[in-house]
């Protein structure tokens, strides 16, 4: 019976990243899939990851004067369409609920794919004066997008996310709420996922539907396709004048406000996986892991060893901490530890409790050392830290390597047939241009950064004059 | 323009306690109306009371070793029809989804009204052997019921919940579960919520869809009328045999698994209101008010008073503790105080600095004291506990002030008809005794309280022989 649970081999990352991947969300139990098509189950150890992301990132918004509140999850058909381009880019892939009840309702509603249409709404009746500026709100939810092509939480029909909605009186203060938010995620992604990004702004083609700009933070995967981890959207006025959203200004005159909206979603944990992960399954950063030390004990039905092991616990209790004392073996328990991206693994056994010591072994390097039990405490502490910092040079060093710069047309396209990861490249602003590459060669503009370069004077595509700097790459 | 802020009156409670209810819910700012009829936005002073409940809520599910995960929000017609109670109670109030993007689906699905069915799916697949159980799953979500008539918090159609399901090996285990958290909710509303509550078992008539048997936590409003607070359901193999979901015993057995749910949503925020509050506002129990002391300070402009006040907030830096520096009247600082249900109010002037003093009024029993500066932090502590104790007792002497003992049917009907709370009586056991008496006098059975006692030999209705003691009375 036992063997049920035997962590079996995952696919190699080099054989095929996209069956990794999908093994590694289905062995280390983050995810089942569900009878409802496109939609997932997010098991205890995928859902605790998400619990530390909100937690963590909850903590950096409400630093940042940021309110919670829940609005409906349904959209009447008729608010969905008051914004033209908005409703122009979800209209095609929402849920429509048509019956409540055993009646059909006057109005169709969607099921929210995104909050701007409600909380412009809400605010219309909400914001009268200059004395209720800036409203700067949030809610964590689930929302749904119909999808064609799902996989588990890079694209699925329903995902978890927060999106913030705020309201300004003036113009540069909306735009200083749209950098600030963006390096909000930028700091949490570096500083508790240990994933190094690219902070800049979305083309034309690539912004939301109906904002005026769309900052994003683009991460790099493994494989080295892109991932966007975070977008942060300046509005300019354009829903308040579509929903007449107007307040009074210290001056008496009548004025539209200036918005906002900002996104995270569960599918950061899907960057998660395939910045960090390896052949052995998920690596974990410590600050976002739901274990952070699994300690496994050695022959532990002989005596004192459970009991020794449970002591480790407790001398470990600032830490995350939890004792395998099932009755596998430890070579499976090691598995398991591996595969779910505990960071730290400590094994105790009759050997080394007469030493008056434990080995500790590191998830993302492999390595192992003997530390005397009375230094446990103040080793792990220090290893912890030690590994969130090298899982972010890591990762940075892989970003930095996986990134190069093309001149010309003939050099942009040999990088991306010969290589893979971002290619830094001069644009003319065109969309033509943008389109012309993806169709060609299945690439994107992912963002205009935000410390820009001048890498020549040409267009890579067309060869005209060049605006902007542009990183491009394979998305996911 | 600063009037528009100014707090209204509100309703006296004895003049009208619906229309004080829903002045409370608004002038507190914890709800706004949406145009998504019967659905409510819940703003940052409701969705903060919220997020405590979360929080305090979540510790004790964990402590009680209830795991956290997350189930697609759609149920497919199919997956509804299951189990026969349980879509007989439900289809009649769901939302259907019948398209997808621009195209009907080939099933229509609803919006989970409540998840058994989905987690029922998904346990056939993932429970095999006795060494997968038990499974003690939550998750935190909204749910849809479409109901006709709404109210705030009380009944509307989407709420907020937490709804736990778990899976044993045996009955008994199934049995233990439901009252283990039964027992977690009761605790909770009384040492968290204030909220005294009464234990008891649904009758036939009043259990949910497909339960064996419901338990539930009943608690009395200020109007005498109850609220049904959290309700823990017992399915024993039900669901098991609807779905299938079995797994392999130690004795190589292939068994049918026992499960359980419980559920407490945003409406314990309804109770909340209706048992603390009073005729100048919410009245808010320490434990989980989102603000616990509000420092307003007394001529604000004089030198010195500002900053006095911010280092006061510095010294009770350890409490949920703000200042109100907006430029409105000391008197209007304390109604809007008093509106939110803050517990403690710090007033803080020239003359207090000069003294060393400051004074601080609590928002149940009005009570002023002058408190030296010095002794300002042990004294806010000493005096946050003993306005909980002092809330859960004044509630728990209401409770008991209005429950009475009715021996026979002239007596209950005269209790009814002269006194609102709840009525203690024997009954027979037969629904149709409970469907006389709901019909005939608008009244319930809310359970049969797991302390019974015999107050007489005969049913209160028909007179025929009695076998439970039930808890009567108008309810929410």
């Amino acid at each position: 019976m036992a063997e049920k649970k035997l962590v079996e081999a995952i696919t190699s990352m080099s054989e095929d990243f996209a069956q990794w991947y999908t093994d590694v969300v289905k062995k280390a139990e983050l995810i089942d899939y569900s009878n409802v098509k496109g939609c997932m189950v997010i098991k205890p150890a995928g859902y605790a990851i998400w619990e530390n992301i909100q937690r963590r990132l909850d903590e950096r918004f409400k630093a940042a004067g940021v309110e919670n509140v829940y609005m409906p999850m349904f959209i009447p058909e008729s608010l969905l369409q008051k914004e033209k381009d908005h409703v122009e880019g979800f209209a095609p892939e929402v849920a429509w609920v048509t019956h409540g009840g055993l009646n059909p309702l006057q109005e169709r509603m969607c099921v929210r794919p995104t909050s701007e249409t409600l909380f412009c709404d809400f605010y219309k009746g909400d914001i009268h004066s200059y004395r209720d500026l800036p409203r700067v709100y949030n809610q964590w939810c689930s929302v749904v997008r119909w999808e064609k092509e799902t996989r588990p939480f890079l694209r699925s029909r329903e995902f978890l996310w927060q999106e913030g909605h705020t309201a300004h009186a003036t113009a540069e203060q909306a735009k200083e709420r749209t950098e600030q938010m963006l390096n909000v995620y930028a700091d949490f992604c570096e500083e508790v996922l240990a994933i190094p990004v690219v902070k800049g702004r979305k083309t034309e083609k690539e912004k939301f539907a109906g904002a005026e700009a769309t900052y994003t933070i683009e991460a790099l995967m493994h494989d080295g396709k892109a991932l966007q981890s975070g977008t942060s959207h300046d509005f300019g006025d354009g829903f308040a004048r579509a929903f007449g959203i107007q307040f009074t200004d210290k001056d008496n005159q009548l004025k539209y406000v200036y918005q906002t909206s900002w996104g995270m979603s569960t599918r950061i944990i899907g960057a998660i996986i395939m910045v960090h992960g390896d052949d052995s399954g998920l690596v974990l950063p410590p600050e976002i892991a739901p274990v952070q030390v699994m300690i496994i004990p050695i022959q532990q039905k002989k005596e004192g060893v459970l009991e020794k092991a449970f002591e480790l616990k407790e001398t470990l209790k600032n830490f995350r901490v939890k004792v395998d004392d099932s009755d596998k073996s430890p070579g499976w328990k090691f598995s398991e530890q591996e595969m779910r991206g505990i960071p730290l693994r400590v094994e105790i056994g009759p050997k080394d409790m007469e030493a008056g010591r434990c080995v500790v072994c590191r998830r993302d390097t492999g390595e192992k050392t003997e530390i005397q039990l009375e230094e446990l405490e103040s080793k792990v502490s220090e290893l912890l830290i030690r590994i969130q910092a090298d899982m972010l040079a890591k990762a940075r060093r892989h970003l930095e390597e996986h990134t190069y710069e093309a001149a010309d047309r003939e050099a942009f396209e040999r990088a991306f047939a010969e290589k893979s990861g971002f290619v830094k490249a001069m644009w003319c602003g065109e969309t033509s241009c943008e389109e012309e590459i993806k169709e060609k060669m299945g690439v994107t503009s992912r963002c205009m950064p935000f410390v820009q370069k001048q890498i020549s004077d040409k267009c890579v595509c067309c060869g005209k004059p060049a605006k902007k700097l542009v990183y491009w790459g394979r998305a996911y």
